[in-house]
């Protein structure tokens, strides 16, 4: 008797597709449904309609996976996901990795044995095969594949907007300053943006970027920040325009500005990225780019609903971000 | 044929210290459980062996219940609950319940029909009574009953800890900013510590507290406590020492401050409360009491997983706090 395996073989798909075409339950192209459903037929392959009834039996029920649920965007985004789906009648399981790969793959398993109906996930890891998963599947931020829809905010226009400001506010010599990211991720857009546009105007640069420990701790995050900030201000004394991969890394950018007595934004001017609110401002606020975290969140909810009935989804959902004009540009 | 319900009646006990008597999952004195069993023993009472196999069979599974996953001090806390739990074996499900009463009921479902070994739980809300969870529970910060172990800091400490040093410095004029909180928990601790000692030492003060907003995003707490800040400022200006129930209240007074042209701290000088890494600093530190929240993380995991294996475990585990020594006092 055929399996699922050699439809898959002989259509030229993933077990993850096949799955989804046959239960409706994300989003497939239609010439590869069509492929499929024919290889199926030439096969004689029955589903095991056990499995199948048991698959469909709605739990109201959906995993999310974050790196870490204490850093303040993660918490923020893992916020109003919760409430997006409770207001539709889900519940939500909530697992945090500490960004351990091998930790991530052990709650991939809980939530399968937990029979959720579908994950969201803000991974850095390689785990999300469609094989391994054979469940509704949304991606924040990083992207997996062409059958994973990704939501995600316009990381291009933000490095873009900030590098405008940082131009028009009379800045001569930029600097991209931040953790060089250990995994592929659409954040890479900012720098790449940043890059593009200081060349098509002449403005001189500097990447300053120190590899990324594993971070999972905001205090060894934040001492982290402190050390690639002392680090760059000791040996870029020229510049005068710095934008930051996140809001922490201007926060310490900043305070290692002032320790050695530049003043800003007067000397020296900051934009950090992401906005979060819970990064309290003090004395002055952070000029950066604001996420739509709210935004991405209902949409990542929303979308992974729409997978889970079956309806047709956006593959890519990106937000625009904002500039927050605020005392340190 | 005896229930277990008839076997509490005639105890004089609820169902849940009956339950823990015969699984040994949790804590029940020596004397409740003799008097348990020798009923048990007269109404010749069966405990249901299918139930009780299937209740046996341990998930290596823990749920936990916070009220807002966004906020630093919960995150933080959260953080490290998954982390000691994991080392130990057990997965960790998180529900966040935005202080949704009703939000919470469901959650609590899910985490039994999802066979959790036990629950820790940081509450605002009175439904954990015994007879609805009958699983091993840890609490933090909020008393609940006798039976229920208790995870805190010593907050009569850190409120004595603060106006010691506001003493100290000099202050003559004090005052407690913060959210009137609408539910009890061992916070209040920290208030009563303050008005003792105000009392002792003949420095007058304040108590200065707005009714708390059901407040589940940080960006609304932040809000919340910049009016609360504005408010007090306005009506106390003879005030030269503050002490507050969390930072975010301490640093939307420092700001308020800044604004009507007082210096902190040569003015007026204040001391938050919590220490959570993630409200970064900026220019300055903030003085404030640290509560230990990896130890207070750890300790509830660890309770919860000796409770599960029928250990013997403290009632009350009651941690010290920090005055860590900022530019602010």
């Amino acid at each position: 008797m055929a399996t699922m395996k050699d439809v898959a073989k002989k259509a030229g798909v993933g077990m993850g597709t096949v799955s989804r075409a046959l239960n409706n339950s994300g989003s497939v192209k239609a010439e590869t449904r069509a492929r499929i459903l024919k290889v199926i037929e030439e096969l004689d392959y029955t589903p095991n309609e056990i499995a199948r009834s048991f698959k469909k039996q709605k739990n109201k029920l959906v995993g999310l996976m974050v790196p870490m649920i204490n850093h303040p965007f993660f918490a923020e985004l893992t916020y109003f996901i919760e409430d997006e789906l409770f207001k539709n009648g889900y519940k939500l399981m909530i697992c945090s990795s500490s960004t351990d790969r091998e930790k991530e793959i052990e709650y991939l398993q809980m939530l399968k044995k937990n029979q959720v109906d579908g994950i969201i996930t803000i991974s850095y890891h390689d785990i999300y095969q469609n094989e391994l998963i054979e469940l509704p599947l949304v991606t924040i931020d990083r992207y997996i594949s062409d059958e994973i829809p990704l939501i995600s905010s316009d990381n291009y226009l933000g490095g873009s907007m900030a590098v405008e400001h940082l131009i028009n506010a009379g800045c001569q010599k930029l600097a991209y300053v931040g953790g060089e990211p250990r995994y592929k991720s659409t954040v890479s857009d900012r720098k790449r943006a940043f890059i593009e546009l200081a060349n098509q105007s002449n403005i001189p640069y500097t990447i300053f970027e120190v590899e990324e420990p594993t971070i999972a701790i905001m205090s060894s995050e934040m001492a982290y920040a402190e050390h690639v900030a002392e680090e760059f201000v000791k040996t870029h004394p020229e510049v005068d325009g710095i934008i930051t991969s996140a809001d922490v890394f201007a926060y310490a950018v900043i305070n290692e500005l002032i320790k050695v007595g530049k003043r800003v934004p007067e000397d020296v001017k900051v934009i950090g990225y992401d906005g979060v609110p819970s990064l309290i401002k003090m004395d002055r606020q952070l000029s950066t780019i604001k996420q739509p975290v709210e935004a991405l969140a209902r949409q990542s909810a929303n979308v992974l609903i729409s997978l889970i009935d079956g309806e047709e989804v956006p593959m890519q959902s990106i937000f625009p971000v904002e500039y927050i004009d605020g005392d340190t540009c």
